[in-house]
């Protein structure tokens, strides 16, 4: 149980875990803190929040819990403006998608990691955002990720599991590097190529037979590239070297299926095609629960 | 009406097309014809065929209705096993992702296009395939494109067009360069990307943990690469030239937003983010029926 939540960031992510926790009844009061007043006085009328404040000093006094829902960008000034004002024995945590730019951001602020800080992801989203997009169900049977360190007090990581475990979600653990190698090829690269084919869709004579005759496939395949673009640019800002190293990747495979298909290249086309259908009718197998 | 339709590859969309026309008491009688004889034994198994035929010959003896469902670089050898057998007054058509190449094969069996000859596209298709993944409502609210040209008997387009609206299936017609050009960029290269990313995947030291940790939005992307290899390398064999046009446009716009990753330009992220959310969300709301 949570006493009192301080909710930096009201937007979709921010908005469902607090709808979430109420239905739980896993919270006496949920404050709601950010920088734009309409969205907080909008998320008060939903039933979101229970209260907003737009000092953060405010917001996080006698806190037990805080949770850092903000873009990547934002989340060292936040951590600037209450750095001085938390109570002691408060939980920090966050829902950034990159882990390593956050848990930097940390030790800038507060000189050092500060051990009650658990860094946290949860695997969730939609393509709407806004606190208007909260969903209370939105991380039921999603998979939230940890990565604490070892100096990531034991006690703080149980209480931050067990929050995410009242709105329905499974919590695991990873490196902090590996998150974001891991979600820079399942989540960022997957952004960017959406975003860049619907750009360069936008640009030729035939964009509105495009999505007249768009099929399944298309409707799928840039369905995210209605993602909120703030986001998006910090987490390409913020997970650099992960997201290229991966794109780079990418776009050498790509350029051998050019390659094959510039030539003719059957055998080439359909080892390829063979190779991506068996992971991934092998993995969809293996990992139902996540992917079906 | 249709007295005797002759369906060669009774695969998902031959055999889902059987299967439309039956629940619509279109057809008197649906006899298949496939190189795969245990295929088409199924096929009557699960009713989705009346009767079948391994002689090409026999299968087209009398219909009036003759639809082409193999794989592209199967329909010439279909065409000139059938060119001498056909009844005086049968419509032909095809369901071919790829216009240019089919019209260009029938001009080469039948020295010139057949004037009943319609060549026909439906947008629609499952990433599963075979004739047990036949459903009879999988063109249903989907559109079909015909790709006639000013030599193509009126009353051939007619019935095309009704045995297609039987399946509840809107039916519209493109040219033939164009419906190549629309389709590659909304289908044919969503293909080569998806397979490309789960092939860049499979051999990254981490391949576990992306599918363990998958979000929605790789589920989606990554989906069509469980598709019919054989189809996919058919297509990007068959539709070579209008696949790469997309293709070049599309990786010039990535390298673009990998090298604003790699400087950190926020504002050309931005740019690019903005304007392809501003795009599909226009679209999506313009195009209801077919993306939502």
């Amino acid at each position: 149980m949570i006493n009192k939540l301080a909710i930096f960031g009201v937007g979709l992510i921010g908005g469902s875990l607090a709808l979430a926790l109420k239905r739980a009844g896993y919270c006496d009061l949920i404050v709601g803190c950010d920088p734009d007043v309409d969205r907080l006085r909008r998320a008060v009328e939903l039933n979101v929040i229970d209260q907003f404040s737009t000092s953060p000093a405010e917001a996080v006094a006698d806190a037990d819990m805080v949770v850092l829902a903000v873009p990547m960008l934002a989340m060292q000034s936040v951590l600037e403006s209450i750095s001085e004002h938390l109570s002691e024995g408060v939980v920090l945590t966050d829902v950034g998608s990159c882990k390593a730019s956050v848990v930097a951001a940390a030790k800038r602020v507060f000189d050092g990691m500060p051990p009650r800080f658990v860094p946290a992801h949860p695997i969730a989203g939609r393509e709407k955002s806004g606190v208007e997009a909260s969903l209370e169900d939105l991380f039921v049977a999603h998979k939230v990720i940890l990565t604490p360190d070892s100096g990531t007090d034991q006690a703080a990581i149980a209480t931050v599991t067990r929050m995410w475990e009242a709105t329905g979600a499974q919590v695991k653990t990873l490196g902090i590097e590996q998150h974001d190698l891991v979600l820079a090829a399942t989540s960022h690269l997957p952004h960017v190529l959406a975003y860049s084919l619907v750009d360069t869709i936008a640009e030729t004579d035939y964009v509105e037979q495009i999505f007249q005759f768009a099929a399944g496939g298309f409707r799928d395949f840039s369905r995210i590239a209605s993602s909120d673009p703030v986001m998006w640019r910090d987490i390409c800002l913020e997970n650099k070297d992960a997201i290229l190293d991966v794109l780079h990747k990418f776009q050498a495979n790509l350029k051998d299926l050019e390659s094959a298909i510039m030539q003719g290249g059957a055998d080439d086309l359909m080892e390829t095609f063979v190779n991506a259908k068996t992971i991934r009718d092998a993995n969809v197998m293996k990992h139902r629960v996540e992917t079906e």
